[in-house]
């Protein structure tokens, strides 16, 4: 056992997803290789979002990822944003292209200029559409998973009638979000509104969802923006309402991405390597023979019988019957997380019994044949709520809410960096002012990650000014 | 009732695909928007295939889209069969890149590379992925579905360590394409090999499924290709074989992609718009209330406990209780392709029946509110049968056998213009050059399609040349 998660997070994480075998660099400069292991997650990702959407009567559907330049033009405020980050297409077939193509950040333009095509009468609304795509932001700083040049995400995009119907389905959207990577992938999040120098480029108001990683650093996991009208009036999406007048609809957009997979890893990992939430783990039990077992073909039989079973009930098991020996398997199917380990040996057979490990566990446990099927249901379902709930402990334990004054922050920041702890997050008042905010970053590095719905205290004085608060607001330093 | 599927297929097709929401064109040139309908088509597709490719061990993997120009260059015949077709990167975030980046038009370039690391001993064989993913290829002449400038697809890539498990599993993969597109889709095909002109670029060997439309035009289904050792000698795809060696890999690589769209469409369309397979229709049943309905609240609540029923038991079922008139509704349900409406009035009420049709039928039919789910079951599965049989039928009546000469050939070709009836498919000798297929092809407009696995009849002579045939091929025009 190394220190290594401890003393350098960042070696950690890119040695374990490697080791892990979750990814490879690919030759293009940030773009990542989706090994078998990290796109399993992110199908059981995607499958619990299509059930989520299919609830709320929101259907996918397919956009072409090339975007003509003069669409990003309609909206300045999202042209300004994006533009500096996008890759272009400028020759096909041979030939130069008349107006270059750009490769798609998001899909508002493109969708919008659809929208103004379907939406005629109140009648077509809402209308609410999904799309899972893969995106492109030529960014400087790449991390696999967190900030990658291409990434896969859905982006959910839907017109309305009213403003207030549209701000529904914005925090409506967060809410699922927030109960699917809390359900799902035992990631605990705060929800709560961007401020507006954290805006989407052309949004009215952006909410997220952050969750805070093992290094104290925050992730946002995903965001939901409400556009008022001005996407609607950019690419002219009007329609003729319950008074006969032709006006401009209200939109939204929401999206989650694979990074989801990055703070997966960040929040459970450990230095053992992955630790996988059960409904999330591409193999949640594995097999393994010990003692002598390969004298007695009996064994690896049985565990066979164990595999066969368990597949018929949806458990996602593998049998390990490779000739490493046990120790090396162990190690192996700890580095990538998998729950639940079972080992059977002659002995055990003898006994009538496993010995079953659980990944976040300690000690092993010696389980009768005949009660290990109910056994491990229920410790999946129990591991399962134990992550969430060891990851709520290690972010209440990294929470400041007592620090009132820039000095204050910078001497925490300089304190815990003494002890080798991480700094956390902060909760601070802020005057609302972009001044602040900048010097809050530039002082210290970290940055406003939102106005929480609810925060623990409400802060009444400005960390940066001391004067009156306009907002409560979690400071962090962010991926 | 229009005869316009009969006068003009084409206009007929894209009115029809239009009309059933089914796309819209993009400003982008070729491309297309999937709408929610064609999407979940895919969707059903995706999840067959998905569940198919699981139980042969085959695992779904991400690759990068953007693809170095170098890559291409490392096998001669790839390079040479995409490089015409290419859109390319060359500017990103405000820089002129060094090396263009070609968005990709399939992956074994990339997943060669990546093999390459991947691949070491025997022990790592067979290695087997899936990729679902966006390609692009910037044909001169598009068409929605068939032929599209960005389309989606799978695409599987594997190695393995000898020819015969390389090209067992490229055969096992044509026959989980011919059983999915014809067990889903009921769209029938003809299994084959294509002949050396036709292959994919850089392949040893290509095998194909090709269908026949309404029109008697061929669509290429899917296809699967043996690669030989040539990939893995371009990329390096080398591992240490049991006795030791260093050795190549056989490679192997099979897609099917959103044009089996466009052939379900093809397939089974009619003169009212789509025909839709229940097991990939989007709504597999329709509930409509008749009669003076609105005076009756119960209608639509009995129809809404209906509904509540079916979708328990997952059936895709839609209430219209919207104010249009009912004829309106059959027409605009029948177009969309609903396999089954159910009408549902005051008087049925009184019968404790409901009215039914199915969309491939002509008469209605009255079935007891007791005995509906029994019959939605029975009736749906029984479609899905008798529109696959229909459709070999319609194969049936176009395929011609004897025709031994092109003046023959040019001579049927004219007759059934005249008669103002399709050409169909044709079964000829071939005596396996290259001139005497491009001189079908531009005698006739017909090319080869395959050589099937299994000829209804063995032809002995060439059809150009009457000398001895070296295979049986089937002849057509093709989309």
């Amino acid at each position: 056992m190394t220190n290594l998660q401890k003393e350098d997070f960042s070696k950690w994480y890119i040695q374990t997803i490697q080791q892990a075998d979750l990814m490879d660099y690919s030759p293009v400069r940030g773009c990542i290789i989706f090994k078998p292991d990290s796109y399993e997650i992110w199908e059981h990702i995607q499958e619990e979002f299509n059930r989520r959407f299919k609830k709320e009567g929101i259907r996918n559907a397919y956009f072409p990822m090339l975007i003509p330049e003069s669409f990003f033009t309609k909206e300045a405020d999202h042209i300004e944003g994006f533009a500096p980050e996008l890759p272009w297409v400028t020759e096909a077939a041979g030939e130069i292209l008349e107006e270059r193509l750009a490769l798609r950040p998001t899909s508002e333009t493109m969708i919008g200029t659809a929208f103004s095509d379907w939406i005629n009468s109140y009648r077509d609304l809402p209308y609410e559409i999904n799309q899972w795509a893969n995106v492109f932001r030529w960014e400087k700083k790449t991390l696999p998973f967190l900030r990658t040049s291409e990434f896969l995400w859905q982006e959910g995009h839907t017109a309305h009638e009213t403003e207030s119907e549209a701000r529904r389905r914005t925090l409506r959207m967060l809410t699922i979000y927030k109960e699917v990577v809390e359900e799902l992938l035992a990631v605990p999040v705060y929800e709560g509104q961007k401020t507006p120098s954290e805006r989407f480029a052309g949004a009215v108001d952006t909410f997220s969802i952050e969750s805070m990683m093992k290094d104290g650093k925050a992730v946002q996991a995903g965001t939901s923006h409400y556009m008022g009208t001005k996407f609607a009036q950019a690419f002219d999406i009007k329609f003729l309402n319950r008074d006969n007048e032709h006006v401009f609809a209200h939109t939204t957009s929401w999206g989650v991405s694979t990074r989801l997979i990055g703070a997966l890893i960040m929040t459970h990992g450990d230095e053992q390597g992955l630790v996988l939430p059960p409904r999330v783990a591409p193999t949640q039990v594995v097999l393994i023979p010990v003692g002598p077992w390969k004298k007695n073909p009996e064994i690896v039989e049985r565990l066979a019988a164990i595999q066969k079973e368990l597949l018929a009930k949806d458990v996602r098991v593998k049998l390990d019957d490779t000739d490493n020996s046990p120790g090396y398997k162990f190690n192996e199917w700890e580095l990538k997380g998998v729950p639940l380990r079972i080992e059977f040996g002659p002995r055990d057979m003898e006994n009538n019994q496993v010995m079953t490990k659980l990944r976040d566990q300690s000690e092993k446990v010696a389980v009768k044949l005949d009660d290990l099927e109910d056994y491990i249901f229920t410790q999946l379902d129990l591991m399962q709520g134990r992550l969430l709930e060891s990851a709520k402990e290690m972010n209440r334990a990294n929470e400041y809410t007592n620090i009132d004054t820039l000095e204050e922050l910078k001497a925490h920041i300089e304190a815990k960096k003494e002890e080798g702890e991480v700094p956390g997050w902060v909760l601070a008042g802020w005057d609302g002012t972009e001044e602040s905010e900048a010097k809050i970053k530039e002082e210290t590095g970290f940055t406003t990650r939102n106005i929480p719905y609810a925060p623990p205290v409400l802060k009444s004085k400005c960390i940066v000014t001391g004067e009156k608060a306009k907002h409560t607001v979690w400071l962090a330093r962010a991926y």
